[in-house]
């Protein structure tokens, strides 16, 4: 009998609220603030039993369609968290609740491929009695009126769900909102990353930048060359992504509308790489003799661009996104400087004394072969620094602090592509209030001296949590809610997400959202969620 | 099959291991550092199958020690984390592993007592050839000698263990060796306290300070009082703490040594307690008439003593420790200034308008009925602040930041005992380095005007983990392995103690084993643990 009791219950306060409902006014909020959002004090009652999602009648996508059929499923849960078929059943014979009808429609397929930078993510969404009507041109902006479409239902403290009759129009700011992940300073297990993927898309974002090696170890195994992994990663078993982790990666990505970015650092960062591939590193003297340590990538020789080659081969067949992120920071010269033979390639090419002309040509020389596999190169802004006049396209990410504003004019005037990332730095542990300070990024603050279409040449930003001091015990928290902000900022109407103020109770409710969604989001300040973290 | 190669394999490199053990010099550290440790590279195989506690013939504690047996059960599953049953049956029949019998000593019972302020944690450890003898005035000493065994014991690549022939003379340098946990800006869910308590026997902390209510939320079910948590809690029912929570945690801790310092903070710090009590705290006034808003406990009016007096007779009842913890910090002084009777009470009195006389009235009052309550008082500094000349004896926990060891100084010439805390306040946010700062903390580098009898009076120290911040989504990570750098520097050797870089690979090691043990403790630095935390 407590069976009957618990059920019809929720049932009963349903309907009696569906009566007062217009003297309530509880209105949920949604997390990035919709381009376009109104939504009235008359809300209708949700069950589970009579909830569906559909697909429109005009819709090009129809049941079949991967990501969809798959969100449907997914969106369920979390919008009826604690509901289970024998409750459903038992509720559904004693009580005649009211059917909910979700139909959405794409004007373009799409199913089975990937999102890309040219993705339009646009979606209308109309709520109102008894249904909602979600229209977009792709299945990605089906994937976030969803998201949006999840936010809106809330329990009532009987644990009926409602949703209030709400319209969106809604669309990006920025097609590139980018999140990084560093698994080479500590490894991250495969279940933090898709854990980490789910946190994206419940905030819009649909890039994950995989910064997947670097100094300390090379987890990716690589097929080409397994040694790689064998001698570089911190174990080359228990510390590894494996090609199957990799394409369960993408594929968790992919039914989110969320891209996979790698990147592959080089030619700094590289130490992990010179233990399975030796002679890829160059070799450092000291007093005229090798010390037996070995700096960035040696630029001076064939062997290093055939490596380089065959590895970026491999990345394309693995990695289907038309960005590749190829580093080019932080290069230091000394080594360099310190070996006879590349001071004697300085000669023969006549880069004089100046090794920016070096680390110059050999990006240019990866960019290449990046361009010729049909890949836009990433960089990050130091290879432009070092070369104002490029010979050839890419995308510059801006990351240092100082003027990163005079930099973004910099590059665009330049005609290049940037996303900035200088101010979304995550890793080092600040106050958890230190998401307020994004609300004061403006991307597009800076003078141009040509036409507005340099503007144009920002495609976005991103978070950046580096591995340092994160590893799988304080990812979560230390990126959820502050990222929230960030994502904000990237998808929503900069003018109206300009105040730290306003938003912090919406990133208050968001945040005990995610909670209930599992996400171990850190609190903002003093205070409390219906449902608290309970995953310990 | 696959059954007997994991099973049997163990065993054949751990046979072959102990032949060329006197080559290998695999030596394992224990946190926090024992004042005497003396290790060999001789090292013995140990194997869950034939390994046991037992107690010695002359222990005052015999088989029947609540404290001592559930310790030897949770010590083996932490010794031996992936031991089970069939497993053991299974490589108990195909080899003769050595049998290794941890044989432990205590001198005086108490197995059903508390631990206390007078507690001896002073152990010796004499590690040899299958066996161990453990020795100890306590049962809580004990615990501590368990602790370091447990630590002592270590794994290699095959799941062998091994332990080397160790001899430990160890005792603490400070009988008070505190953690606060703050539930009041957020609440922590029970099983967040148990598991706090869990890491700090790892590290040898002795007190679990419980600032259990404070302005934001009354979480503590009082049985006297019962509105305190019914209006004064964020929610009556899912965030309290029942009186069978508050013995589970004393219980819990109890086991562990760890005794449990409740405190309750008064006269300011109170908001929540005056929802569930009306009349208990000073109506504020503006323009002559009570502005609607109440400021701290009225110290002006009786019902106010009897409500605290009522209060804490249930506290001794509830809490057995000899110590409660009072507060007495941050009194704002405006609303008793605004309040018309409190302005004849000060002159009644004779206070004029020193107002801190007033507060040492109020807590002079309570800490009289704390001592007719045999109940010790600690109460934050500004209490002796405000009052240098104390007529009772009370115990001083020092705070704030700037010469902490000055105020050390005042606290300990007055003749009061005192627990610093200032160096060790964890709850904002800063890189995880930071640890290495407790390093530089000298408790006893003040000057003193008297006798070396001054320093005696420093009884310990305590880290501060306050929730503004944190709830049970970041706690651990926040609190671990940071906390633990101040375990060391109050239990061990400070000569010893004094360089963070000799501890760096010790903590870091230590936090690993935490890892291995379930504590979702963080990264100290870029790196990898043999157990990655798994527990998302």
């Amino acid at each position: 009998m407590a069976h009957t009791g618990t059920h019809s219950q929720p049932v009963r306060s349903c309907l009696l609220l569906v009566v007062v409902s217009v003297c309530v006014q509880q209105v949920h909020g949604v997390w990035p603030l919709p381009q376009q959002l109104h939504q009235s004090a008359d809300r209708g009652c949700l069950s589970p039993q009579r909830f569906s999602f559909t697909y429109g009648r005009d819709s090009a996508a129809q049941t079949g369609c991967s990501v969809l059929d798959a969100a449907f499923k997914r969106y369920f849960s979390i919008i009826f968290p604690d509901f289970t078929k024998g409750s459903g059943l038992l509720q559904y014979v004693w009580s005649e609740p009211q059917p909910f009808v979700v139909s959405v429609s794409v004007k373009t397929g799409g199913c089975d491929g990937y999102p890309d930078e040219d993705s339009d993510e646009s979606y209308n969404l109309s709520v109102s009695e008894g249904q909602a009507v979600l229209r977009s041109v792709t299945v990605w902006g089906a994937l976030r009126g969803l998201e949006s479409f999840s936010q809106l239902v809330y329990q009532d403290d009987y644990g009926s769900y409602f949703i209030n009759k709400t319209e969106i129009v809604d669309f990006p700011r920025f097609a590139f909102r980018g999140l990084l992940l560093d698994t080479s300073r500590h490894y991250l297990p495969l279940h933090a990353i898709l854990k980490t993927l789910d946190a994206m898309a419940y905030s819009k974002f649909n890039v994950f930048h995989w910064h997947i090696v670097d100094d300390p170890s090379f987890p990716y195994q690589s097929r080409t060359f397994p040694d790689l992994s064998n001698k570089g990663a911190f174990h080359p078993f228990t510390h590894i992504y494996t090609q199957s982790d990799v394409m369960r990666v993408i594929e968790h990505a992919r039914m989110r509308g969320i891209r996979v970015v790698p990147e592959f650092d080089s030619p700094g960062h590289t130490q992990s790489w010179g233990k399975g591939q030796p002679g890829l590193l160059t070799p450092c003297y000291k007093g005229g003799v090798p010390s037996g340590s070995f700096g960035p990538v040696d630029p001076t020789i064939d062997t290093t661009y055939k490596f380089m080659e065959s590895l970026l081969k491999e990345v394309k067949f693995v990695f289907p996104d038309s960005y590749v992120h190829l580093g080019g920071d932080e290069v230091s010269f000394a080594c360099w400087q310190s070996n006879p033979n590349v001071r004697k390639f300085m000669e023969k090419m006549g880069f004089g004394k100046d090794f920016t002309k070096l680390e110059s040509f050999y990006m240019e020389s990866i960019m290449n072969m990046t361009a010729a596999l049909n890949r836009t190169s990433i960089v990050w802004q130091d290879v432009f620094d070092y070369h104002e006049r490029p010979r050839s396209k890419y995308v510059v990410e801006v990351w240092k602090q100082g003027c990163y504003l005079c930099e973004m004019r910099r590059v665009t005037k330049a005609g290049l592509k940037v996303i900035l990332a200088a101010p979304f730095y995550l890793d080092l542990p600040i106050p958890t209030h230190s998401w307020a300070r994004y609300y004061i990024v403006r991307h597009l603050a800076f003078r141009v001296q040509r036409t507005e279409e340099q503007k144009k040449l920002v495609i976005g930003g991103e978070v950046a949590m580096w591995g340092e001091y994160v590893d799988a015990t304080n990812l979560t928290p230390r990126l959820w809610p502050r990222a929230c902000a960030a994502a904000e900022r990237l998808w929503s109407n900069e003018e109206k997400t300009l105040n730290a103020d306003l938003a912090f109770p919406r990133l208050e409710e968001f945040r005990c959202e995610l909670l209930r969604r599992g996400i171990q989001a850190e609190p903002l300040f003093v205070g409390h969620c219906k449902h608290e973290y309970d995953g310990l």
